[in-house]
C-alpha cells in the first residue's frame, strides 16, 4: 500500500460522508496497492473504509497473496467471487467504484439486501488528480520519450506511405521506449482529419494533406498524449490560416494556466482565440482532459467543468479546427500546474512544417 | 434490429422469467441492432420486453437516430445519462447485463427504487454462442485470413529476430486482411513460453528456442483466433516429446466433437492425454473459450463447463504444457460444430516444424 495516498483517500471520504468504498478499477488499485491487475471479466476488489482498514479480494487467479499491510481474500474461478467480500461490508451506505461491472454489484445486493450501495469513485479520483512527486517524474518521462517518437514519425514521412504504416512505426517506436503496450494511434491525412471517427487506415499521403498525429501511450503505467499537424508538400493560405489559428488558441490557453484559475476558463480562452477567427463551430470538442494512469482521467477540461487549476494537476490542451471534406488541424500538449504556472511536458515544436 | 435474433432472445427471457432487461455490452447490441458502438465512460442501452419491445437509450455523441423498428432516444454529455430509462422501465425485476457499468445501475436504482436488478445476460448470451449463417461465413473468412497471416509470421522467423517484431508483422499482416484493429499479440520465445504473464517484447530469437505465436484479432466484427508452435534451428527431444503430446490432446479432442458431447468432456479427453504423457500438472488451464463477436465468450470450454455441444457452436481447442524456465508448447484452433462433428476453421498445419 502507499499510506500517503491511502491517507489522502480515507480523508477526501470522510469529507464526502462515505464509510466504507470498494476500490476496482485497474488504474485506482495499481495507484493504491501498486498491484496491477487486469481482471477481465474475473472480480478484484480493495474495500477501504474511512479508519484507514484495507482488504484486498480477487480470484487467486491474479497471484496476489496478503502482505503485512494488505491482507488478501482469494477466490477460486467456479466459486461465487462476491461471497467473501460481502461478509465483510458493514450495513448501511457502501461507496461502488464506477466502472465496477453490474454482476458483482447485483451478486453483493443479493446477499446483502441491508447494503445501500452508493457512487463511490470520488475518494480516489479526487487524488488522482493531483500528482506526486513520483507521477510527476513518470509523467516527464513519457512525454520527453513522446517528443522523441513524434520526431521519428514526422522524420518518416515520405511519398506514397500509407495512415497505417505510420501508425505502426510509431507503436514499434514506442515499444523500443518502454511502452507497457501498443494501441490504435490517430494518424490523419488530408479529408481524414476532419472526421473524428477515422481510424488509421490504407490511405495514402498525397500532396496538400495535412498530416494529424495524435499518439499516445502508457510508459511504466503514466500516459504521454500529443498531437501535431503538419503539411506535406505544400499548405494553402487556408490551411496556413487555420493552422495558425489553433497554435494562437493552444498557446493563449497555456499561457493563463496558474494556480486558482479554473479549467472551465482555460476551455473559453481557447474558444474564443477560435470563435474571434471564424471557426467556432469547427471547434467540436472539449479543450483536453486530466491524464495519469488512465489516458483519460478526471478532471475534465470543458466549458462545464467545475475544477480549478491546482498544482500537480495533469491535463491536455488540445483545441482544434475540423473542415469537413477538407482537412483539420489539431495542437495538443499536456501540461502540468506548477506554484505559479505551468509545464509544458512536450517539447516538441509547434512552428507550421511543411515536410518534403 | 435482426428480428430473427430479436426473436430468439425474447423466447430465452420468457423461459428465464425476465420480463424486461438491458443490453449494453457493445458486442451484444452489436449482434441485435448492427450498431457498433464503444460508449467508453457514455451511456447506451437497448431496453427490451419479452414482447419484443425495443428502445435504445443513448449518448446524442453516438450519432444514432430512430429506425422504422427502433426508437432511439438521447441525451446529452452533461445531462442525467438514465433519467429518461429509468422513465421507461416498468415496476419488478428488470435484467441487466453482466458488463453495465454500476455508476449507471446505481443512477438508475436510485430513480426507481421499485425496480429489482438481477442477472440479465443470459437471453442474448445463450443465443451467441449458436452462430447463425452469416455469423458462420464471418467466422470462416477471419481463420482463413488467420491461416495466412500466421504463414507470414512463421516465414519472418530469422536470426536476430525479437519478439515484438514479429508481433507487430503480425498485425500490420492482419490489416493488410481487413482487420478492425491492432491488438497485443503473444509471441512467445524460449522460457517465455511457460510464462502466462509475458507479453511479446525485446527477447531475441535463440537456436533451440520453442516459438508460440497466439494470434488474433476481429476482421469485420468476428475474431479469429489460433496458436502454433515451432522450434528455431533445432528441437531437444523433450521439445518433441512435448510437441507431440500437445498436438495429440488437441486432435483427440477434436476428433470427438458432435453434438451431444459435454464440453466438459472435451476438456477431460485432452487433459487424459497430457496426464498419460506425465505433464497433467503442467497444464494449467483450460481447454479453450467459445469465439464470436468477443474473443472469448460462452461457452467455456473447461472440466467445470455446463453446456453441450450443438452446431453452430464455435470454440477454441487449445491445450498446452508450460515448463517455467524451459519453454512451452501449445496449440489451437478454432472449430465449429456441425450436424455430425466439427469443422476445423483453421487449416495450418500442425505437423512439427523446426524453422531455418
Amino acid at each position: 500500500m502507499d499510506n500517503q495516498r491511502l491517507h489522502r483517500v480515507t480523508e477526501q471520504m470522510k469529507e464526502e460522508g462515505l464509510e466504507q468504498i470498494l476500490v476496482t478499477a485497474t488504474t485506482s488499485l495499481y495507484y493504491l496497492t501498486g498491484y496491477w491487475v487486469e481482471p477481465h471479466e474475473r472480480m478484484i476488489a480493495l474495500l477501504l473504509t474511512a479508519d484507514g482498514n484495507a482488504t484486498l479480494f480477487g480470484n487467486e487467479i491474479f497471484g496476489l497473496a496478503s502482505t503485512e499491510d494488505l491482507p488478501f481474500v482469494g477466490h477460486k474461478d467456479g466459486e461465487d467471487p462476491v461471497a467473501d467480500l460481502a461478509a465483510a461490508v458493514k450495513p448501511g451506505k457502501l461507496g461502488i467504484d464506477k466502472f465496477w461491472y453490474s454482476k458483482f454489484l447485483i451478486g453483493l445486493m443479493e446477499h446483502r439486501p441491508d447494503v445501500t450501495p452508493v457512487h463511490g469513485s470520488g475518494p480516489v479520483d479526487e487524488n488522482r488528480k493531483y500528482k506526486d512527486e513520483k507521477e510527476r517524474s513518470a509523467m516527464r518521462h513519457a512525454s520527453a520519450m513522446n517528443d522523441q517518437v513524434m520526431a521519428a514519425a514526422i522524420g518518416a514521412i515520405r511519398e506514397g506511405v500509407r495512415e497505417n504504416e505510420l501508425a505502426a512505426l510509431v507503436n514499434r517506436e514506442y515499444l523500443a521506449r518502454g511502452a507497457d503496450c501498443e494501441g490504435a494511434m490517430l494518424v490523419y491525412f488530408g479529408p481524414n482529419g476532419a472526421d473524428p471517427h477515422h481510424g488509421a487506415d490504407g490511405t495514402v499521403l498525397k500532396p496538400g494533406d495535412s498530416m494529424i498525429f495524435d499518439i499516445f501511450t502508457p510508459i511504466s503505467r503514466y500516459w504521454c498524449d500529443m498531437t501535431r499537424t503538419v503539411f506535406y508538400k505544400t499548405v494553402s493560405d487556408k490551411q496556413r490560416q487555420v493552422y495558425e489559428l489553433v497554435r494562437r488558441a493552444n498557446e493563449a490557453a497555456e499561457a493563463a494556466i496558474r494556480p486558482g484559475v479554473p479549467l472551465a476558463e482555460l476551455d473559453r480562452i481557447a474558444r474564443d482565440v477560435i470563435t474571434e477567427g471564424g471557426y467556432g463551430p469547427c471547434f467540436t470538442h472539449r479543450l483536453g482532459h486530466g491524464c495519469g494512469i488512465d489516458c483519460h482521467e478526471p478532471p475534465d477540461v470543458s466549458g462545464a467543468a467545475d475544477a480549478i487549476c491546482r498544482p500537480g494537476m495533469v491535463f491536455s490542451i488540445e483545441p482544434g479546427i475540423y473542415l469537413p471534406g477538407e482537412f483539420g488541424v489539431r495542437i495538443e500538449d499536456l501540461v502540468m500546474v506548477t506554484e505559479d504556472g505551468c509545464e509544458v511536458l512536450n517539447k516538441y515544436p509547434k512552428d507550421l512544417q511543411i515536410i518534403g
